[in-house]
C-alpha cells in the first residue's frame, strides 16, 4: 500500500474524533489537512475540536481549516439531538487541553481546491460530515476537484433505514442539495453509509484497552467515545455498541477491501416531503455508466481488528 | 443444468404472461402447475388468463389453481392503474381463444403444500404477484414449505424507488403483511425486484420478431405485450421499453448468474404511513445470518439474448 495524502472534512463529533485518530494512526496516511463543516456542531467549533485533538495527539503541525458554515440552500441550526449524541461540546463533553496551534486563515474550500490542484491523483478526500465543502469546491473549480484520486464519503443509507427519518441519514440530511450535486455529477465517489457503519460496532471492552495502553491521550479518547457508547445503548439498544460511522469511511478510503460495493447511480431527494434527503437509485440513469460505488457489505471483524491495532499502536507510541 | 420442477404463482398480467411463456419455453423447466393470486387482476380472472395462455401454447396439461383472492389483512380491490397497465382483461385487452381445460378444483395453497411435500428440494416456486399464497402455505405447513429448493419472488425495491409510491413496489404493496412474514422468516428467498427488472427492457423490435416467427400464437403474444409497451412509453418514457419484471424472476430462478445479489435481512413496513410496503434492511438483524439474496445488478444483455432465443425457439416449434 502506498502512502496516501489525505484531507479529512469533519464536523467533530465523537466519531469524527475517531476518524481523525484513525488517519493519524495509520502509517499509510499522510494527513495533510483537516477541514471543518457544520453538522454535529457548528463549523468553527468543529475546527476547534479538531485542533484540540491534534494537540492531544502531539500533531500540531497538521493544519485545520474552517469550511462552509451553512448548507447550500438554508441556514444551519444545531438541533438538540446532536448535543445529545455528541455532547454539548461535540466531543462527549470531555475537556481537552487548549491547543497552542491556530486555525489556518485560508478558507477550507479554497484549501481543498489548492490541494487538489497540487496533488491530484495522489490526494484522498474523506468527508465525515455534510458534503457542502466538497460541493462548493466542485462548483468553484470542477477541473481541480476532478483530479482528486479518491473521494470517500460517510453518508447516506441505501439498503437500511436512515437515522434522522426512515429514509434520511444525518450527514446527507444536513445538506441534501450538496450531496445531490455530487452524486449526480461525474465525480467518482465511494459511499460509506449506514448500510455498513451500523454493522461495525465498538464497545467499552475496546475503549478500556485505550485507557490501559495510554492513561492520558488514550483515557481522554476513551472518555469521549464512552459518552457516545452510553448514548447508543440508550437510543439503539438493539445494536449493542456504538457505530464506527466516520472511522470506517477513513478505513475504506485506505483499504477498499474492508467493504463490498455495488456500482449504482444515485440521487438525493431534495423535495421537502416524507422522502427528503433519501439516497436512492436514479431511475433515469439505471443503465448508464456509474459514478458511485456504494458499500453494502463489510468485513467487520477484520476492520475492527485493524482499527484496534492501529489505535493501540498509535496510543502506545504517544506515551 | 438439471431440469427444474417449477410452480408459477401469478396474477396474470401482461408480464406474468411472459413469465408463463418463459417457463414453458425453457427446456430446463418442467412447469408442474400454475397458481393464481389477485393483484394485476382478480385471482379467478388471473387463473382464467393463465388457462387461455396454456391453450394458446398447446399445453393444456399444465394444471391451473386459484389461490387466495385477498391479501392477508384486508380486502382486494382492483385499482384503475392495473387496468391501465395490463388492460381491462389483464392481458392487454387481447382476446384469446377459450380454453378447453378447466381450472383445477383443489385450492392453490393446498396444491403448493402438497407439491412441496412431494418434490421438496427439487421444487422451484416463483411468485410474480403478491406473496399471499406462499405466506398462507407457510403459515399452514411450515415444514413442507421449508423443503422447497428454490423460492424466487418478483417484488420489492431496495436500491431504486417503488412503482406505487416512492418506496413501495406493486407486488409487495398488494400484501405487505404476507411479504413481511416471508422476508422475516427462515425461508431462503431470492428477491428479484425493481432494482433489476427496471433495467431489463423489451421493445417492439423484439415483439415484432415473435409475429414473424409465429403468426398465430406469436402474434397474439406480441399484441399482449405491445399494449404494455405502449403504456410504458406513456408512463415511463425515460426507460425506453417495457420492464421484464416477471419473466426475469423466472430466468433468475433457473439461472441465478443473470443477476448479482447481496445477502441481506429485509423487513417490509406494514404501518400505514408514507413508508408503507417498503422493503428495507432490518436494523435488528444486520449482523445475523441472512435468509434473503437481493438482486441488485443484472447482465441485461445476456438475459435478453437468452429470453429472445427461448421465445423464438418455442414459438417456432408451435407452428
Amino acid at each position: 500500500m502506498t502512502t496516501r495524502k489525505m484531507i479529512l472534512d469533519v464536523d467533530t463529533g465523537v466519531d469524527d474524533a475517531m476518524a481523525i485518530t484513525y488517519a493519524l494512526a495509520d502509517p499509510n496516511v499522510e494527513l495533510i489537512g483537516i477541514l471543518s463543516s457544520f453538522g454535529n456542531i457548528e463549523a468553527d467549533r468543529a475546527a476547534a475540536n479538531a485542533l484540540k485533538l491534534l494537540q492531544l495527539y502531539q500533531c500540531p503541525q497538521v493544519p485545520v481549516f474552517i469550511g462552509r458554515a451553512n448548507p447550500l440552500d438554508h441556514q444551519y441550526q444545531r438541533i438538540a439531538v446532536n448535543a445529545q449524541i455528541h455532547g454539548e461540546n461535540g466531543i462527549g463533553d470531555v475537556n481537552l487541553p487548549a491547543a497552542t496551534a491556530q486555525i489556518a486563515k485560508q478558507n477550507g474550500v479554497d484549501f481543498l481546491i489548492d490541494t487538489a490542484q497540487k496533488y491530484g491523483e495522489q490526494l484522498c478526500v474523506v468527508t465525515t460530515g455534510p458534503m457542502t465543502n466538497l460541493a462548493a469546491a466542485f462548483a468553484k473549480d470542477p477541473v481541480a476537484i476532478r483530479k482528486i484520486g479518491n473521494i470517500t464519503v460517510m453518508g447516506g443509507a441505501l439498503t437500511v433505514p436512515g437515522n434522522v427519518t426512515p429514509v434520511a441519514e444525518a450527514n446527507v440530511e444536513q445538506d441534501p442539495v450538496a450531496a445531490n450535486q455530487l452524486f449526480t455529477s461525474d465525480l467518482k465517489i465511494t459511499m460509506v453509509g449506514l448500510d455498513v457503519t451500523l454493522r461495525t460496532l465498538l464497545t467499552k471492552q475496546e475503549t478500556s484497552q485505550w485507557r490501559t495502553c495510554n492513561p492520558t491521550a488514550g483515557a481522554k479518547l476513551a472518555d469521549i467515545v464512552d459518552f457516545y457508547i452510553d448514548v447508543y445503548d440508550e437510543i439503539y439498544p438493539e445494536l449493542g455498541g456504538c457505530s464506527l460511522h466516520d472511522p470506517l469511511a477513513v478505513g475504506v478510503a485506505i483499504d477498499p477491501s474492508f467493504v463490498t460495493t455495488i456500482p449504482l447511480n444515485l440521487l438525493v431527494t431534495t423535495e421537502h416531503d416524507a422522502y427528503y434527503a433519501r439516497t436512492i437509485g436514479d431511475k433515469a440513469r439505471l443503465n448508464e455508466p456509474t459514478n458511485l460505488n456504494v458499500a453494502v457489505g463489510v468485513d467487520r471483524e477484520r476492520y475492527l481488528n485493524v482499527f484496534m491495532k492501529l489505535f493501540l499502536d498509535f496510543l502506545e507510541k504517544l506515551n
